[in-house]
């Protein structure tokens, strides 16, 4: 059994990845503020982090070299950014900002599908999330959009549209956003022309799936060269 | 067979209207700009009326007492509404913004639902449209959120929530804008909890709908007593 | 804080009830195989019961009258149903097949839908479920059958249609089933006229969503007079 | 102007195709039992075929070479099959079972969603369509499910479950089937693991879709190298 180590062990993806994860791994190290044991990592196959920038800044010059290293951390400072980008040169790093296989997959259909029909088709993104998200529309609705306008060789906050005001622009990728109670996550592209509608849809069934997918990723990354990865790596579309 | 007249009858909705009643009806007025025969009137059992204010008016005099009048004319003056309202004095009178059936049972169990089920369940309004529309959301979205709104006992301008910003109010209703390629008309309310979510929707196959609704209502207002009625009345919910 | 017991407290069921009600409930009677302490039902304002019917009729004998039960348990022998049918004439009792609030609240939906929509609407039930259901359609498809029969006043096995073979019969309710991953239950009542489509859907979110309806029956049942309640009669539609 | 052909032109699909071209081509022989001026098809730069073998065998010698030619005929002999084989030699030709563009596209992403995912995703196809339709599941189901097969590397026959009884086999393609009212053709593919769905959609919108997608082929094989291809061959996914 390979040994896996957990940065940021006590949050809440840190809990859950432990669960996700103890079938397979060997779980020998298990960083926490509480519990900063850092030398552990040297003993790590994989290390999956979803901590904050400045903890894994620290934990890095404790991996011995080549080992695989997951990270879920966001929002990082340019210095710590810069210290993560190095270390990518010693060991391999897979870098995402949501974890789940099917999020992936269907980023790289809904580029491909923007990709294969024109401009009189109109797409739009729809997203609903739990009452208490905040943010509007959601980081992954973002992502979807960034795949559809690549498909479509534009940027997408030149056809990006939030709001509805008169009649459609020709090339407009359209964003909607509900919120309702406890749904986890449902994402859906809608291309539609004057005759059809396609649609790609995604629902999370549970928080689990972001955990599962780190597992996975883990699982993918272990044994592979040094290098910088991210998940569409392991998606073979 | 009973006798039709189509006022506003070169119309987009007065020729859907002559086809979807052809079968059942003898029409014997088609009332338009160029050709206003207005004492033709005088002889339908019953009128479907979709044109303008000042033409409904006119053709109001030419009516035989208890002829039945369905009308669609939306945007009249203080003065045309007046008029409107005095003639259900003499005939039957039925008005609506939208005439599918679909439409008016959704509405009921929109409103049902919202008083079945109490303020920790979310309440969402969606619809998609074709490209061309132009005002957001659709008259009908409104009118499913005036339905839930009464559900709830509350006013539907204290609740409404166009745009998303930070986490949810408790007992909004929000609503969600779509535009694209062909659609002729897509609603979805979305009642949602922390474990389950219920979904109302309705779908328009193709223009028809609105002509066939206006048909219906005409089979349903024969023969009644003078006075308003609404497409509501005809469900039996 | 009122008190409450459980019956089949060690089950998948009766500990996700123990977690739904354990904020709002002072738990003082915990029955199970392994610990079968009866004596302790008599100090319950309310007990919810996810047994075997032999396990309930055991714990009869030592309820206070008065006492509100909330019973999930099913399949029962014609003796253990006689049994239970008594003891609702000392104490309000409260069974079903499904606790989801949801569920309750687009049966009634459905049936008044079909109720309004005449014969030139068709009627489709669609259910998905996890993999490993071995039982198609669902027992909850089924009650929305049953719910949309009655609402035309038909018997669902006159109607039902289970298989696709040649054109469809006037009338006809068909089920269609799928099964995959982790789906909890997924339900959709499609009814579809030749102009325009009617959907009345529910998604369960997670397995606790038939403990938490459990939880809301008992606070409902609680000082109603003795007699035999159904979930239905908790929704005021 | 290019100048368009049509056999078959007095057929549902031959008048709708001549809708749907009429903008953009000149159309200078339209074919039909009680027209048969087979010579005119000899100054079209582009013919488009909706009839039956016989016929279209029969207007084959007058085509010139390089004239391009879209057929929707299906249900030929084998030796109308020869026949039309031969004459790709000579010419492009295109040939097709369903012109809808939004299936061509949702094929290649099934079969590039179902490589990317392994077994623990199950596959589903759902369809439906008007209460008329006899075959079932559909022609575009099944096409579906092939495309599913095709990128899982398994036959089709092999794993499709056409039926529901016990618990799902590893690997399945189920197909479930729903008819109802005026339903064009709706066709979904869901993806299912234990946390996450993914779903593949298309909906007609209209009957002209097909139409519309023969032109838009006819568009496309235009002045082409002689040789046989498909609506893929037109999919740039």
């Amino acid at each position: 059994m390979k040994t896996l180590g957990i940065i940021g062990a006590d949050g809440r993806m840190g809990q859950a990845v432990g669960l996700a994860a103890q079938k397979r791994y060997d779980i020998v190290a298990r960083i926490s503020k509480d519990d900063a044991d850092y030398p552990a990592l040297s003993q790590c196959d994989v290390v999956i982090d979803f901590s904050v920038g400045s903890a894994l800044v620290q934990a890095l010059p404790h991996f011995s070299d080549g080992t695989a290293l997951v990270s879920g951390t966001t929002g990082l400072s340019p210095d710590e950014e810069r210290a993560i980008s190095n270390v990518s040169a010693r060991l391999p790093l897979l870098r995402s900002g949501n974890f789940s296989i099917g999020i992936a997959v269907l980023c790289a259909l809904a580029r491909q599908a923007a990709a294969s029909l024109g401009d009189d088709w109109d797409v739009e993104v729809l997203e609903m999330h739990h009452r208490h998200k905040v943010d509007a529309p959601s980081g992954t609705a973002l992502m979807l959009g960034e795949a559809l306008a690549k498909g479509r060789g534009v940027t997408l906050s030149d056809v990006a549209a939030h709001e509805r005001a008169g009649a459609r622009r020709i090339g407009d990728i359209g964003f909607s956003v509900l919120r309702g109670g406890g749904i986890y996550g449902d994402h859906e592209v809608r291309i539609v022309s004057e005759s059809e509608q396609i649609t790609l849809g995604h629902r999370a069934l549970n928080r689990q799936v972001f955990a599962d997918g780190a597992v996975q990723a883990a699982d993918w990354l272990l044994g592979r060269p040094a290098g910088l990865y991210s998940l569409e790596d392991m998606i073979t579309v």
